[in-house]
C-alpha cells in the first residue's frame, strides 16, 4: 500500500471509528446473530486477486457489526469491563505500525524499558508495597490476562516449593494449591496446565455472607495436607471476585502462607485499578505479603485489552522457571546481566509493545482523570444499589463496595432469568452469577462512557420490566 | 477525548506512521542505547494532570524511536521477520477501536466465526489437511506466537496420553516428549510448564548435513521408553528449524507416531507460509500424520505480530483439556454445542479480535499477491546464497531452500563474530546461530519492504567488510 493511500485509508477508518463511537448509544449492547449468520455472509474461499480497501470497510459494516456484542457501549453491564479509550487505541495503533517484538531487552530496547517504568509508575499510583519495582529483587511485567498471570505465578511457586525439580523432573512431589470456590476460574484451568492436577487445588470455605475466604478453613487445610506430607505450594487470593466482588482477607493469609513458606498470589483483575483511588485502597491491606499480584488495566483503567499488570516481591523463582537462552537468541547486553529479557517472565516468547498504551492512557488523563474515571463508577454503582434496595421487589445478597452490584428478584430464580433476558432483549447488557445457590444479576458499571443517564436508564428499564412494563427495545 | 480530537490525533497519527515508513530505509536498524538510556529520559513519577497529545506524539520521536530496532525496516534480517503491513496495522485498529473480548461465542460473535473461517480458508490457501477445517472433528484457531501452540498441543497429548489423568491427579505418570536439538526453544519451556519435566524432552540426533531429525533414532527412543515402561506423549517434529530452516521428515516420523499412539504436533512457524505457493508445498510432506500444526503469519504472512495459525485434526482432547465453565460464564449458545468458545482452545480466558487482520490481510493482497510476496523472497535469498557461494571468503553450511541463508567466513568463530558487529553496526541487521558448533551468520530474507536493492546493498557491505573494507556506517 502506497503512503498516500495509507493516509487515505486511515484517515477514513479515524472517521469510520468516531462515528462508530458516536453511534454506541443507539446501538442494541448485545449481538442477535445466530450461530453460524456470520460465516454465511462470508465467501466459501479466499479472494485469488486483492479487493479495494473500501470493500473491507465496507463489509465491516454489513458483516462484522450485526455479529458484535458492543463492549464499549456505555449500556454495557455486563461480566467486567474491558474499557478501551481513545489514547489507548491509538496507542495501539502505533505499536502495530512500529511492529517491534520485544521478547529481549536487545531486540528494542525502549518496549522492555518502557515497560518497566510504567510498572514502577503504577506501584507508585497503586501505593503497591515498594518490593513490586523494578529496583530491587522484585518487578512488574504486562501478560495478556490475570489468567496467564495466575499460571506464571504457580509455575513461580512450583519452582520455589520443589527447588526447581517441578521443572527438571516434571511434578512429581504432591503439590497443593488453595483458593476460594469463588475464585476465577482460570485457577483450576492453571493448576490443570502446570500439571498439579484439579484435584490439588483445595477449595478453601467462604464466609457466606461475604463469600470471602476463611483464613482459619485455609490454615487447617494447608497443615492438614503437611500433615499428610503434601507440598502446599501457592494460595491464589482474590481482591474483588469475579461474581460479586468479595474480598479475601489478605493481611491474614499473607501470616498464614508466610508462617509456612507458601506461594501467596493476590488477584485483583478487576478491583485493582481502584487502588489508584486512596480512599479505596483498603482493598489492598496485606498485599505486602504476596509474592505476586496482578490487576488488569483492560478492565477498568482505560487500556484496551489485553493489559494485565503483574508483579512479583522477587523475580528469581520466575526467572529460573521460564529462561531458556538458545544460541539464537544470544547476546551482549543479555550477557551482561544488566537488563531485563521479558521472555522470562511470560508464557510465550513473542511479544508485543503494550507499554505504549498504559503510557499514553496515563499520560493522557494524568492520574487525577484516572481517579475521577473510578470514583464516578463508584458513586453510580452505589446510587444504582440504593433503587434496587428501595425496591421491594428486589434484594441485594452481597456487599457492593467499589462498582459492581449484584441483586436479585426476591421471588426467584426462574423470575430472575427471565428478568435477565427481557433485560438484555431491551438492548442493554447485565450478566449473572450464583450467590448462595441463587440465580443473580450482575451490573458491572466501569464502561468508558458510562454516565449517571445511562445507569438511570438502565434501572427504569430493569424496573419496569420486573413489573411487566413495556419497554421492549430501550435502544436500536 | 472528544470525536473533533480523536479524527484530529488519529490523522496525526497516521501522517506520523506514514512518514515513520517512509523514513525507515535511511535508519540504522538496531537500536544504539545502552542499557538504561530510555528509562532516564522518562519522569520519575506520573503525570498527576493531563498531558495534550502533542507532547505524547513528541516523545515517541524523542524517547522511544532511540530506543527502537526497527523490525520493519528492508534492512532487517535478523532473526525471522515479523512483517507487519497496512493492512494488517488498519486491522488492528480497527480491532482496538471495537474493544471486544472474545472468549465465548456469545460475547460476540463475529470475533469467533471470523476466526473460524479465516482459518478454514488458510485451510485451503495453503493445501493443509481437511482434518484441519472446522467441519469435522478438528479445526483452526489463533494463538499468540508459536510458543502458546505447542504449549497447547502438548496439554492435548498429555490429556490423550493419560485419558484425562494428567489434568485430573496431575502429571504423576512419566510423560516423554520428543524434538530434535533444532526444535525451537518453546518446546523446552512448555515442557517445563506443563509439568513434564526437562529431563523428559528427548532430544533426538538430527542428520549432521540437513540438521533434520532421524526417523530411526526417534523411533528407537520412542521404542526403549516404552520398553522401560514410560509414556511416550508427543513428538514435536519442526517444519523449517529457527536456527537453519532444517526440515523434519514428517510423513516418516508421522507413520512412527502413529504406529505407537504418540501425539505428532508440527512446528511450522516460520516456513509454514512457504505453502501458500504450490511449488513449495513439499515442505509439508506427511501433516496429513499430524495432530496439531501451526505457522505464524505474523512472521512471513504480512500479518502483524501476534498471530499463530494453529491447528488440531481431533479437538475433543484439546477442548477438554481446556474447558472450564464457570457460572458466570454460562450462556444458551454455549450449551446449544452448536457454537465454538475458542476460550477452551488457549490458555487465557481473554481474546482480541485477531481474525480482522488476517482477513484484510488477505482480501487486501489476495492469495496472488501473498504468494508473490513469498516466491519474491525466495528468489531473492537464492539470489543471495549465490553470491556468497562464488565468494571464496565464506561457506554455506546448510541448505538454504526458503528465504533464509547461514553463511559464514571459513576461517572461524572470531572472524564469523567480528564480521556479524561489523555488519550490525553498519545499520543492517543480521542475527547467528551454530551449525556444527560453528558460528554462522543468519541472513533472513522476509520484510514487507524488502527489495533486491536492499539484499544487493547487504551483500556489499558484508562482503565489504569481510575484506576489511570501509563503510563503517551504511545507514542513517
Amino acid at each position: 500500500m502506497s503512503a498516500e493511500d495509507f493516509r487515505l485509508h486511515g484517515y477514513a477508518l479515524v472517521d469510520w471509528i468516531a462515528e462508530y463511537v458516536a453511534s454506541l448509544e443507539e446501538r442494541p449492547v448485545r449481538s442477535e446473530v445466530r450461530p453460524g449468520d456470520v460465516r454465511r455472509a462470508l465467501p466459501d474461499h479466499a479472494p485469488e486477486q486483492p479487493e479495494p480497501f473500501e470493500a473491507l470497510l465496507g463489509d465491516v459494516d454489513t458483516v462484522v457489526l450485526p455479529g458484535v456484542t458492543h463492549w464499549q457501549s456505555p449500556y454495557f453491564f455486563g461480566y467486567f469491563p474491558a474499557n478501551a479509550s481513545e489514547p489507548a487505541i491509538l496507542a495501539e495503533l502505533l505499536s502495530a505500525s512500529l511492529g517491534v517484538q520485544g521478547m529481549l531487552w536487545a531486540t528494542s530496547p525502549a518496549c522492555t524499558e518502557l515497560e518497566t517504568h510504567m510498572m514502577d509508575w503504577l506501584v507508585e499510583m497503586l501505593d503497591l508495597p515498594t518490593a513490586f519495582r523494578s529496583d530491587g529483587p522484585g518487578g512488574g511485567v504486562i501478560q495478556d490476562s490475570a489468567s496467564s498471570a495466575t499460571l506464571v505465578a504457580l509455575i513461580a511457586a512450583r519452582e520455589r516449593a520443589t527447588r526447581g525439580a517441578a521443572n527438571r523432573r516434571g511434578v512429581r512431589d504432591p503439590l497443593v494449591v488453595y483458593a476460594s470456590p469463588e475464585a476465577h476460574s482460570s485457577v483450576e484451568k492453571a493448576v490443570r496446565i502446570a500439571g498439579i492436577g484439579s484435584e490439588n487445588l483445595r477449595s478453601v470455605p467462604v464466609d457466606p455472607g461475604t463469600l470471602a475466604m476463611d483464613p482459619a478453613a485455609l490454615a487447617a487445610a494447608i497443615d492438614a495436607d503437611l500433615a499428610a506430607g503434601r507440598i502446599p505450594a501457592a494460595v491464589v487470593a482474590t481482591v474483588g471476585t469475579t461474581g460479586t466482588t468479595a474480598f479475601d482477607p489478605v493481611a491474614e493469609i499473607g501470616d498464614i502462607c508466610r508462617r509456612r513458606g507458601v506461594w501467596l498470589h493476590v488477584d485483583a483483575a478487576y478491583a485493582g485499578a481502584a487502588a489508584l483511588c486512596p480512599e479505596l485502597r483498603w482493598i489492598n491491606a496485606g498485599v505486602e505479603k504476596a509474592d505476586s499480584y496482578c490487576f488488569n488495566p483492560h478492565k477498568w483503567m482505560l487500556t484496551n485489552f489485553d493489559c494485565d499488570a503483574f508483579w512479583v516481591a522477587d523475580r528469581s523463582a520466575l526467572v529460573g522457571a521460564l529462561s531458556i537462552l538458545p544460541e539464537y537468541l544470544r547476546n551482549e547486553a543479555t550477557e551482561s546481566g544488566a537488563v531485563i529479557d521479558y521472555r522470562d517472565w511470560q508464557i510465550p516468547l513473542g511479544r508485543r509493545f503494550r507499554a505504549l498504551k498504559l503510557w499514553f492512557v496515563i499520560r493522557h488523563y494524568g492520574v487525577s482523570g484516572l481517579q475521577a474515571h473510578v470514583r464516578s463508577h463508584v458513586a453510580l454503582a452505589q446510587e444504582f444499589a440504593g433503587w434496587v434496595e428501595a425496591d421491594d421487589l428486589f434484594e441485594i445478597p452481597v456487599p457492593h463496595p467499589l462498582s459492581l452490584v449484584c441483586f436479585r428478584l426476591r421471588s426467584g430464580d426462574d423470575d430472575n432469568r427471565e428478568l435477565l433476558d427481557r433485560v438484555n432483549d431491551s438492548g442493554l447488557l447485565l450478566s449473572h452469577t450464583r450467590v448462595g445457590g441463587r440465580l443473580t444479576l450482575r451490573m458491572a458499571i466501569g464502561g468508558t462512557r458510562t454516565e449517571s443517564r445511562h445507569v438511570e436508564r438502565a434501572w427504569e428499564v430493569i424496573r419496569g420490566l420486573a413489573r411487566g412494563e413495556a419497554p421492549a427495545q430501550m435502544l436500536g
